[in-house]
């Protein structure tokens, strides 16, 4: 019967979260029931996107919710073995016993570090690639804009532009990740964010204009894109990491999208379920060969999770953000 | 060889329009030469969309462009005969030859007034019907709002919301159009903005939240609209009228849009050409049997154009805002 140790959102963040909004727990789990599983945790996903969940949706003095890969250690339950993994969104916790709801068997690739079926080929990346093809509609040769193109979605959405024959620019908010996007990765343009105006350096950096901006922070980079977005644009509208500490995103100038026709579409993977088997059989040949790059930043122990998120939140990550609790 | 008064652009607005930035030119105008056609104006368009064209678009000095209804006086052109009714964009301009290029000849109803073709037969119409029907994507019986209910393009594409069996809210911003919209027209609820908060009004009167919202204003209006709008819900963004005399218009929320997976899209008619024939059709139709009503605010003489164009912008006009220059 082991014990667990959880991260709780025990006061909820004005602005930017700090230590004193969580606290770490430590609870008995009983061993599996019958019809039950004991899952121990071994990777943890920290996302932009648990930001605006801290402010609205996450419950306090429980475990926050997000996903994580664990392996079955106990099993009472048909269809689940010892030494199975799954992947879930429970989140930010060691050990959980569970009926299965929520859980999915993940047979992992051998030719491929476990690691990349939390980001590349995982939600992260499916949410680039759906984002880009099926939500933005992407056509090869055209003139594409990713922002926190160093980021775990920004990153692969960026290199599968650049797969379909896109001049592609980036921004990032510091040398070393725009170091390896221009020189890594190989994009047509890259900004830093905080070196340069974000409208002046787009501006020069897209003298044919965008056909397709993929949209993780909206604010002062969508005004920046929506000034050079080419007629019948797109927007894939993925996050909005400007607006989430401040819950405000001010946009001034959307009234662009009348002149140029400009849609914008908020999105998230679930909408575009049906590309799933494309995806998987897509990336893991594009991961294999080298064709999509990936960085991680990985942090050891269920402490380390609210300073995951924190530094997160203010770009100290490159590429994924993954919390190891076990191997 | 008549003389043609035109009314020209003179200095930019900064903020709402005022007399000063306009001035009327008297101008000959040849008798039309070989391959020509000499044109005098009836009917003169005041559009909303004018408006932003004053600060970026139109030339100072010459003839505001803008769509009008004239008819041919002279021809020495092959396809037209003195008589011919035409549509163009020509605009503010009592008189003008031609070689035809951008003129449509019209064949007007008989059945109907010749003003019909001015708005809701006309350009306004369409705008209103493709909006809803094809970037919309309306479908029968959604929760659907119009702003700007009482205007040209928002009257007919909430009576067409209707037609589809749709819960329609609209709103605008007079007691004697909210009147009209309810009493005449049967909205489901109508919201005058001057009167009442837009945000919390428009949460009363949607209980189920929204699908679709027909947006004319942006600003206020769109925030209102996105925090209810329903799951994978379509805002079809056909002017910004809020920030037409400011050149900003501020939308703090627009990070509403991911959670629910919202598409906005910006669109002018010409987008959906293809739909012309099917809106011909519905449209003399429904002005036959009365289930599309609308309303019309005429005034007489060149001289008065720009007295409408700055009342348009005040929403001192009932429905269409046009200029008789003949009949």
């Amino acid at each position: 019967m082991p014990k667990s140790r959880e991260i709780h959102l025990v006061q909820r963040p004005t602005g930017a979260p700090t230590p004193d909004d969580f606290a770490m727990v430590e609870r008995e789990v009983g061993d599996a029931a019958d019809g039950q599983v004991l899952v121990q945790n071994l990777l943890m996903s920290v996302d932009p996107a648990m930001r605006p969940r801290l402010t609205a949706g996450q419950a306090l003095d429980e475990a926050m919710m997000g996903g994580a890969l664990g392996r079955v250690v106990q099993s009472k339950l048909d269809g689940f073995a010892v030494g199975d993994l799954v992947t879930h969104r429970l989140g930010f916790r060691e050990y959980f016993t569970s009926e299965a709801r929520g859980l999915t068997k993940l047979t992992p690739d051998p030719d491929l570090p476990l690691t990349v079926h939390m980001h590349a080929l995982g939600g992260t990346g499916f949410t680039a690639y759906g984002g880009l093809l099926h939500i933005g509609q992407l056509k090869d040769g055209e003139q594409v804009f990713v922002s926190t193109a160093g980021g775990a979605v920004g990153s692969v959405a960026a290199q599968i532009a650049k797969l379909k024959g896109c001049y592609v620019v980036g921004s990032t908010g510091s040398d070393a990740k725009a170091a390896w996007l221009r020189d890594t990765v190989g994009l047509d343009a890259v900004i830093n964010y905080k070196t340069v105006p974000i409208r002046q350096a787009l501006e020069e950096a897209t003298p044919k204009g965008l056909d397709v901006y993929f949209d993780n922070v909206g604010g002062d980079h969508l005004e920046a894109a929506l000034r050079r977005m080419n007629t019948l644009g797109r927007v894939p509208v993925c996050g909005f990491i400007s607006g989430y500490n401040s819950g405000h995103s001010n946009v001034s100038n959307l009234s662009n999208i009348i002149y140029s026709r400009v849609m914008l579409r908020g999105f998230v993977a679930p909408d575009f379920m049906h590309l799933y088997p494309d995806f998987l059989r897509d990336m893991a040949g594009w991961l294999k060969d080298g064709r999509v790059k990936y960085q991680e930043t990985i942090v050891d122990g269920i402490a380390a999770a609210p300073g995951a998120l924190i530094g997160l939140m203010a770009g100290q990550n490159a590429g994924k953000m993954l919390v190891r609790l076990a191997s």
